[in-house]
Protein backbone atom coordinates (compact mmCIF):
# COMPACT_ATOMS: atom_id res chain seq x y z
CA UNK A 1 0.00 0.00 0.00
CA UNK A 2 1.48 3.40 -0.98
CA UNK A 3 1.16 6.45 1.31
CA UNK A 4 -0.97 7.87 -1.20
CA UNK A 5 -3.55 4.90 -0.74
CA UNK A 6 -2.98 4.85 3.22
CA UNK A 7 -3.94 8.61 3.26
CA UNK A 8 -6.88 8.43 1.52
CA UNK A 9 -7.93 5.09 3.80
CA UNK A 10 -7.44 7.71 6.32
CA UNK A 11 -9.68 10.15 4.71
CA UNK A 12 -12.17 7.64 3.65
CA UNK A 13 -12.40 6.33 7.77
CA UNK A 14 -12.66 10.18 8.88
CA UNK A 15 -15.44 10.55 6.48
CA UNK A 16 -17.28 7.98 6.93
CA UNK A 17 -17.15 8.50 11.08
CA UNK A 18 -18.22 12.23 10.29
CA UNK A 19 -21.55 10.75 8.01
CA UNK A 20 -22.27 8.34 10.92
CA UNK A 21 -22.06 10.80 13.71
CA UNK A 22 -24.48 12.89 11.47
CA UNK A 23 -26.90 10.26 10.78
CA UNK A 24 -26.83 8.80 14.51
CA UNK A 25 -27.64 12.58 15.58
CA UNK A 26 -30.34 12.78 13.07
CA UNK A 27 -31.71 9.02 14.43
CA UNK A 28 -31.57 10.17 18.32
CA UNK A 29 -32.92 12.89 17.18
CA UNK A 30 -36.20 11.05 15.29
CA UNK A 31 -36.11 7.88 17.89
CA UNK A 32 -34.47 8.54 21.07
CA UNK A 33 -31.12 7.41 22.02
CA UNK A 34 -33.46 4.08 23.21
CA UNK A 35 -34.86 3.91 20.19
CA UNK A 36 -31.88 3.81 17.83
CA UNK A 37 -29.96 0.89 17.11
CA UNK A 38 -26.82 0.16 15.68
CA UNK A 39 -28.13 -1.21 12.93
CA UNK A 40 -30.54 1.47 12.41
CA UNK A 41 -27.89 3.60 12.03
CA UNK A 42 -25.96 0.67 9.63
CA UNK A 43 -29.19 0.67 7.37
CA UNK A 44 -29.42 4.46 7.27
CA UNK A 45 -25.72 4.83 5.92
CA UNK A 46 -26.41 1.91 3.58
CA UNK A 47 -23.45 -0.13 4.93
CA UNK A 48 -23.11 -3.39 7.33
CA UNK A 49 -23.42 -3.55 11.33
CA UNK A 50 -19.59 -4.59 11.15
CA UNK A 51 -18.86 -1.21 9.03
CA UNK A 52 -20.16 0.43 12.09
CA UNK A 53 -18.50 -1.35 14.86
CA UNK A 54 -15.32 -0.85 12.94
CA UNK A 55 -15.90 3.18 14.28
CA UNK A 56 -17.79 2.74 17.36
CA UNK A 57 -17.80 -0.67 19.49
CA UNK A 58 -21.56 0.24 21.29
CA UNK A 59 -23.75 2.98 21.17
CA UNK A 60 -22.54 4.54 24.05
CA UNK A 61 -19.78 5.33 22.40
CA UNK A 62 -21.68 6.97 19.78
CA UNK A 63 -23.58 9.09 22.27
CA UNK A 64 -20.72 10.23 23.32
CA UNK A 65 -18.66 11.00 20.14
CA UNK A 66 -22.14 13.25 18.97
CA UNK A 67 -21.69 15.55 22.00
CA UNK A 68 -17.91 15.70 22.20
CA UNK A 69 -17.48 18.77 19.73
CA UNK A 70 -19.97 20.94 21.12
CA UNK A 71 -18.75 20.21 24.70
CA UNK A 72 -14.98 20.37 23.65
CA UNK A 73 -15.70 23.86 22.18
CA UNK A 74 -17.35 24.99 25.68
CA UNK A 75 -14.75 24.30 27.08
CA UNK A 76 -12.55 26.19 25.34
CA UNK A 77 -15.29 29.35 25.28
CA UNK A 78 -15.08 29.00 29.38
CA UNK A 79 -10.98 29.14 29.51
CA UNK A 80 -11.12 31.82 27.43
CA UNK A 81 -14.04 33.72 29.22
CA UNK A 82 -12.29 33.11 32.11
CA UNK A 83 -8.65 34.74 31.11
CA UNK A 84 -10.59 38.29 30.70
CA UNK A 85 -9.70 40.40 33.38
CA UNK A 86 -12.98 42.65 33.98
CA UNK A 87 -16.32 40.30 35.06
CA UNK A 88 -18.17 42.26 32.40
CA UNK A 89 -16.26 41.06 29.80
CA UNK A 90 -16.24 37.50 30.98
CA UNK A 91 -19.81 37.41 31.46
CA UNK A 92 -19.42 38.92 27.54
CA UNK A 93 -17.51 36.72 26.40
CA UNK A 94 -19.13 33.55 28.07
CA UNK A 95 -22.50 34.75 26.92
CA UNK A 96 -21.68 35.24 23.45
CA UNK A 97 -19.87 32.12 23.10
CA UNK A 98 -22.44 29.74 25.05
CA UNK A 99 -24.96 31.28 22.44
CA UNK A 100 -23.46 30.94 19.01
CA UNK A 101 -22.69 27.07 20.16
CA UNK A 102 -25.98 26.45 21.23
CA UNK A 103 -27.48 28.19 17.58
CA UNK A 104 -24.64 26.08 15.68
CA UNK A 105 -25.09 22.94 17.83
CA UNK A 106 -29.09 23.77 17.48
CA UNK A 107 -30.58 19.97 17.12
CA UNK A 108 -27.83 18.32 19.82
CA UNK A 109 -29.05 20.79 22.40
CA UNK A 110 -32.62 19.80 21.88
CA UNK A 111 -32.08 16.43 22.13
CA UNK A 112 -29.55 17.04 25.19
CA UNK A 113 -33.07 18.72 26.92
CA UNK A 114 -35.08 16.26 25.90
CA UNK A 115 -33.68 12.52 26.27
CA UNK A 116 -31.61 11.23 29.27
CA UNK A 117 -29.82 9.45 27.23
CA UNK A 118 -27.81 11.90 25.88
CA UNK A 119 -28.11 13.80 29.51
CA UNK A 120 -26.51 10.85 30.78
CA UNK A 121 -23.60 10.90 28.19
CA UNK A 122 -22.35 14.36 28.95
CA UNK A 123 -22.30 13.46 32.35
CA UNK A 124 -19.70 10.65 31.93
CA UNK A 125 -17.57 12.79 29.61
CA UNK A 126 -14.65 14.73 31.70
CA UNK A 127 -16.46 18.09 30.17
CA UNK A 128 -19.70 17.38 31.61
CA UNK A 129 -18.36 16.75 35.13
CA UNK A 130 -19.98 18.50 38.06
CA UNK A 131 -16.63 20.85 38.16
CA UNK A 132 -17.36 21.61 34.82
CA UNK A 133 -20.59 23.09 35.32
CA UNK A 134 -19.44 24.91 38.77
CA UNK A 135 -16.94 26.85 36.30
CA UNK A 136 -19.89 27.66 33.63
CA UNK A 137 -22.17 28.86 36.33
CA UNK A 138 -19.27 30.38 38.57
CA UNK A 139 -18.34 32.42 35.88
CA UNK A 140 -21.52 33.91 35.25
CA UNK A 141 -22.27 34.56 38.70
CA UNK A 142 -19.07 35.53 40.38
CA UNK A 143 -17.25 34.22 44.00
CA UNK A 144 -20.15 33.41 46.94
CA UNK A 145 -23.30 34.65 44.92
CA UNK A 146 -26.23 35.50 46.14
CA UNK A 147 -29.68 33.72 46.21
CA UNK A 148 -30.44 36.25 43.31
CA UNK A 149 -27.05 35.51 41.06
CA UNK A 150 -27.57 31.70 41.33
CA UNK A 151 -30.95 31.76 40.24
CA UNK A 152 -30.25 34.01 37.37
CA UNK A 153 -27.28 31.79 35.94
CA UNK A 154 -29.38 29.01 36.19
CA UNK A 155 -32.16 30.47 34.14
CA UNK A 156 -29.93 32.19 31.58
CA UNK A 157 -28.23 29.13 31.11
CA UNK A 158 -31.18 26.99 30.55
CA UNK A 159 -33.55 29.23 29.14
CA UNK A 160 -31.36 30.10 26.13
CA UNK A 161 -30.05 26.72 25.66
CA UNK A 162 -33.57 25.34 25.69
CA UNK A 163 -35.18 28.29 23.79
CA UNK A 164 -32.31 28.00 21.25
CA UNK A 165 -32.75 24.42 20.46
CA UNK A 166 -37.01 24.43 20.12
CA UNK A 167 -38.80 23.31 17.23
CA UNK A 168 -40.58 26.61 17.46
CA UNK A 169 -37.72 28.21 16.42
CA UNK A 170 -36.34 26.07 13.68
CA UNK A 171 -37.84 28.65 10.64
CA UNK A 172 -35.08 31.53 12.35
CA UNK A 173 -31.74 31.42 10.76
CA UNK A 174 -28.99 31.33 12.80
CA UNK A 175 -27.86 35.32 12.80
CA UNK A 176 -31.44 36.29 13.91
CA UNK A 177 -31.36 33.52 16.23
CA UNK A 178 -28.16 34.44 17.77
CA UNK A 179 -29.07 38.52 17.87
CA UNK A 180 -32.57 37.33 19.69
CA UNK A 181 -30.73 35.22 22.08
CA UNK A 182 -27.97 37.43 22.79
CA UNK A 183 -30.37 40.60 23.48
CA UNK A 184 -32.47 38.72 26.19
CA UNK A 185 -29.50 36.91 27.78
CA UNK A 186 -27.91 40.49 27.71
CA UNK A 187 -31.32 41.78 29.84
CA UNK A 188 -31.60 38.75 32.00
CA UNK A 189 -27.45 39.24 32.93
CA UNK A 190 -27.60 43.04 33.62
CA UNK A 191 -25.27 43.61 30.23
CA UNK A 192 -25.55 46.53 28.82
CA UNK A 193 -27.29 46.50 25.07
CA UNK A 194 -25.19 44.48 22.76
CA UNK A 195 -24.57 47.22 19.72
CA UNK A 196 -23.98 45.06 16.20
CA UNK A 197 -21.53 46.31 14.00
CA UNK B 1 -72.50 -2.14 54.15
CA UNK B 2 -73.53 0.87 55.57
CA UNK B 3 -73.22 3.99 54.13
CA UNK B 4 -70.60 4.87 56.77
CA UNK B 5 -68.53 1.89 55.81
CA UNK B 6 -68.51 2.92 52.02
CA UNK B 7 -67.39 6.37 52.40
CA UNK B 8 -64.80 4.94 54.99
CA UNK B 9 -64.07 2.48 52.31
CA UNK B 10 -64.24 5.24 49.28
CA UNK B 11 -61.83 7.40 51.25
CA UNK B 12 -59.51 4.52 51.83
CA UNK B 13 -58.78 4.02 48.18
CA UNK B 14 -58.60 7.65 47.39
CA UNK B 15 -55.81 7.82 50.14
CA UNK B 16 -54.17 4.89 48.51
CA UNK B 17 -54.66 6.65 45.04
CA UNK B 18 -52.67 9.48 46.20
CA UNK B 19 -49.67 7.72 48.42
CA UNK B 20 -49.72 5.71 44.83
CA UNK B 21 -49.05 8.79 43.16
CA UNK B 22 -46.35 9.98 45.56
CA UNK B 23 -44.39 6.98 45.60
CA UNK B 24 -44.32 6.27 41.67
CA UNK B 25 -43.21 10.40 41.72
CA UNK B 26 -39.95 9.30 44.21
CA UNK B 27 -39.61 6.29 42.10
CA UNK B 28 -39.79 8.24 38.94
CA UNK B 29 -37.27 10.81 39.80
CA UNK B 30 -34.62 7.81 41.59
CA UNK B 31 -34.56 5.87 38.65
CA UNK B 32 -36.71 7.44 35.50
CA UNK B 33 -39.74 6.26 34.30
CA UNK B 34 -38.49 3.54 32.05
CA UNK B 35 -36.87 1.97 34.89
CA UNK B 36 -39.55 2.06 37.21
CA UNK B 37 -42.08 -1.25 36.92
CA UNK B 38 -45.92 -1.42 38.64
CA UNK B 39 -44.13 -3.97 40.73
CA UNK B 40 -41.42 -1.53 42.06
CA UNK B 41 -44.35 1.02 43.18
CA UNK B 42 -46.28 -2.08 44.61
CA UNK B 43 -43.17 -3.18 46.30
CA UNK B 44 -42.16 0.35 47.70
CA UNK B 45 -45.68 1.19 49.00
CA UNK B 46 -46.27 -2.33 50.98
CA UNK B 47 -49.04 -3.81 48.77
CA UNK B 48 -49.33 -6.72 45.93
CA UNK B 49 -49.05 -5.66 42.16
CA UNK B 50 -52.87 -6.43 41.99
CA UNK B 51 -53.54 -3.38 44.73
CA UNK B 52 -51.83 -1.21 42.01
CA UNK B 53 -53.77 -3.20 39.07
CA UNK B 54 -56.70 -2.14 41.09
CA UNK B 55 -56.07 1.48 40.51
CA UNK B 56 -54.44 1.88 37.16
CA UNK B 57 -53.90 -0.15 34.02
CA UNK B 58 -50.88 0.34 32.97
CA UNK B 59 -47.84 2.85 34.12
CA UNK B 60 -49.12 5.16 31.23
CA UNK B 61 -51.42 6.04 33.35
CA UNK B 62 -50.04 6.19 36.43
CA UNK B 63 -47.87 8.83 34.38
CA UNK B 64 -50.21 11.27 33.18
CA UNK B 65 -52.21 10.73 37.00
CA UNK B 66 -48.89 12.00 38.35
CA UNK B 67 -48.59 15.32 35.84
CA UNK B 68 -52.37 15.85 35.97
CA UNK B 69 -53.13 18.17 38.78
CA UNK B 70 -50.12 20.29 37.89
CA UNK B 71 -51.78 20.83 34.56
CA UNK B 72 -55.07 21.25 35.46
CA UNK B 73 -53.49 24.08 37.74
CA UNK B 74 -51.49 25.87 35.02
CA UNK B 75 -54.57 25.50 32.86
CA UNK B 76 -57.00 27.36 35.24
CA UNK B 77 -53.51 29.91 35.77
CA UNK B 78 -54.14 30.72 31.68
CA UNK B 79 -57.94 30.82 31.96
CA UNK B 80 -57.41 33.38 34.58
CA UNK B 81 -54.91 35.61 33.33
CA UNK B 82 -56.65 35.71 30.38
CA UNK B 83 -59.55 37.06 31.87
CA UNK B 84 -57.58 39.79 33.22
CA UNK B 85 -58.25 43.55 31.17
CA UNK B 86 -54.76 45.44 30.73
CA UNK B 87 -51.74 43.29 29.00
CA UNK B 88 -49.90 44.11 32.31
CA UNK B 89 -51.83 42.22 34.51
CA UNK B 90 -52.13 39.31 32.32
CA UNK B 91 -48.48 38.95 32.11
CA UNK B 92 -47.93 39.52 36.28
CA UNK B 93 -51.00 36.97 36.72
CA UNK B 94 -49.18 34.50 34.22
CA UNK B 95 -45.70 34.78 35.45
CA UNK B 96 -47.04 34.52 39.01
CA UNK B 97 -49.01 31.20 38.57
CA UNK B 98 -46.74 29.92 36.53
CA UNK B 99 -43.77 30.11 38.90
CA UNK B 100 -46.19 29.16 42.08
CA UNK B 101 -46.76 25.94 40.48
CA UNK B 102 -42.88 25.38 39.48
CA UNK B 103 -42.06 25.60 42.67
CA UNK B 104 -44.87 23.75 44.44
CA UNK B 105 -44.73 20.89 42.00
CA UNK B 106 -40.39 21.16 41.83
CA UNK B 107 -39.94 17.33 41.32
CA UNK B 108 -42.27 16.76 39.10
CA UNK B 109 -41.12 19.68 37.30
CA UNK B 110 -37.24 18.37 36.90
CA UNK B 111 -38.88 14.79 36.21
CA UNK B 112 -40.56 17.06 33.38
CA UNK B 113 -37.87 18.32 31.45
CA UNK B 114 -35.26 15.52 31.85
CA UNK B 115 -37.48 12.69 31.33
CA UNK B 116 -39.11 11.86 27.95
CA UNK B 117 -41.73 9.60 29.47
CA UNK B 118 -43.37 12.39 31.28
CA UNK B 119 -42.80 14.82 28.72
CA UNK B 120 -45.24 12.39 26.38
CA UNK B 121 -47.64 11.87 28.90
CA UNK B 122 -47.68 15.63 28.78
CA UNK B 123 -48.07 15.81 25.26
CA UNK B 124 -50.64 13.08 25.00
CA UNK B 125 -52.81 14.76 28.00
CA UNK B 126 -55.52 17.73 26.95
CA UNK B 127 -53.68 20.01 28.33
CA UNK B 128 -50.37 19.26 26.89
CA UNK B 129 -51.94 20.18 23.46
CA UNK B 130 -50.18 22.33 20.99
CA UNK B 131 -53.12 25.01 21.72
CA UNK B 132 -52.62 24.87 25.40
CA UNK B 133 -48.95 26.02 24.78
CA UNK B 134 -50.05 28.43 22.35
CA UNK B 135 -52.10 29.92 24.88
CA UNK B 136 -49.84 29.75 27.54
CA UNK B 137 -47.00 31.55 25.09
CA UNK B 138 -49.71 33.63 23.31
CA UNK B 139 -50.38 35.37 26.98
CA UNK B 140 -46.81 35.79 27.32
CA UNK B 141 -45.93 37.78 23.91
CA UNK B 142 -49.31 38.97 22.86
CA UNK B 143 -50.68 38.54 19.28
CA UNK B 144 -48.50 38.78 16.33
CA UNK B 145 -45.54 38.71 18.51
CA UNK B 146 -41.93 39.59 16.51
CA UNK B 147 -38.81 37.37 17.16
CA UNK B 148 -37.84 39.13 20.39
CA UNK B 149 -40.62 38.45 22.18
CA UNK B 150 -41.22 34.81 20.94
CA UNK B 151 -37.85 34.36 22.05
CA UNK B 152 -37.66 36.48 25.53
CA UNK B 153 -41.32 34.06 26.27
CA UNK B 154 -39.77 30.68 25.42
CA UNK B 155 -36.18 31.52 27.41
CA UNK B 156 -38.54 32.25 30.67
CA UNK B 157 -40.90 29.83 30.71
CA UNK B 158 -38.30 26.94 29.90
CA UNK B 159 -35.59 29.18 32.19
CA UNK B 160 -37.85 29.78 35.24
CA UNK B 161 -39.28 25.35 35.10
CA UNK B 162 -35.78 24.10 35.09
CA UNK B 163 -34.21 26.85 37.49
CA UNK B 164 -36.70 26.03 39.49
CA UNK B 165 -36.63 22.44 39.01
CA UNK B 166 -32.43 22.35 39.64
CA UNK B 167 -30.98 20.13 42.25
CA UNK B 168 -29.28 23.29 42.96
CA UNK B 169 -32.34 24.91 44.22
CA UNK B 170 -33.18 21.79 46.44
CA UNK B 171 -31.55 23.59 49.57
CA UNK B 172 -33.98 27.02 49.04
CA UNK B 173 -37.56 26.91 51.32
CA UNK B 174 -40.16 27.55 48.09
CA UNK B 175 -40.48 31.29 49.35
CA UNK B 176 -36.89 32.51 48.71
CA UNK B 177 -36.89 30.43 45.58
CA UNK B 178 -40.39 32.05 44.35
CA UNK B 179 -39.23 35.53 45.15
CA UNK B 180 -35.98 34.95 43.04
CA UNK B 181 -38.25 33.47 40.46
CA UNK B 182 -40.21 36.21 40.33
CA UNK B 183 -37.54 39.01 40.21
CA UNK B 184 -35.99 37.34 37.60
CA UNK B 185 -39.01 36.75 35.04
CA UNK B 186 -40.41 40.12 36.02
CA UNK B 187 -36.44 41.65 34.54
CA UNK B 188 -37.37 39.56 31.62
CA UNK B 189 -40.18 40.51 30.38
CA UNK B 190 -39.67 44.15 31.46
CA UNK B 191 -42.24 44.26 33.89
CA UNK B 192 -41.73 46.60 37.09
CA UNK B 193 -39.88 45.62 40.30
CA UNK B 194 -42.17 42.75 42.44
CA UNK B 195 -43.01 44.88 45.74
CA UNK B 196 -43.33 42.65 48.33
CA UNK B 197 -46.07 43.30 51.04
Amino acid sequence: MTTGTAEAGARGAADTRTRLLDTALRLFTEHGVEGTSLQMIADALGVTKAAVYYHFKAKDEITEAVTEPALRELDAIVTEASKQRRRGAQIDHLLAGFIDLVVRHRALVALFSSDPGVARAVEKSIHGSEDFKQGLLGLLCGDNPDTAAMVTAHVALAGLAMAGGSPAMAALDDETLREALLEVGRRLLGRPRHRTA
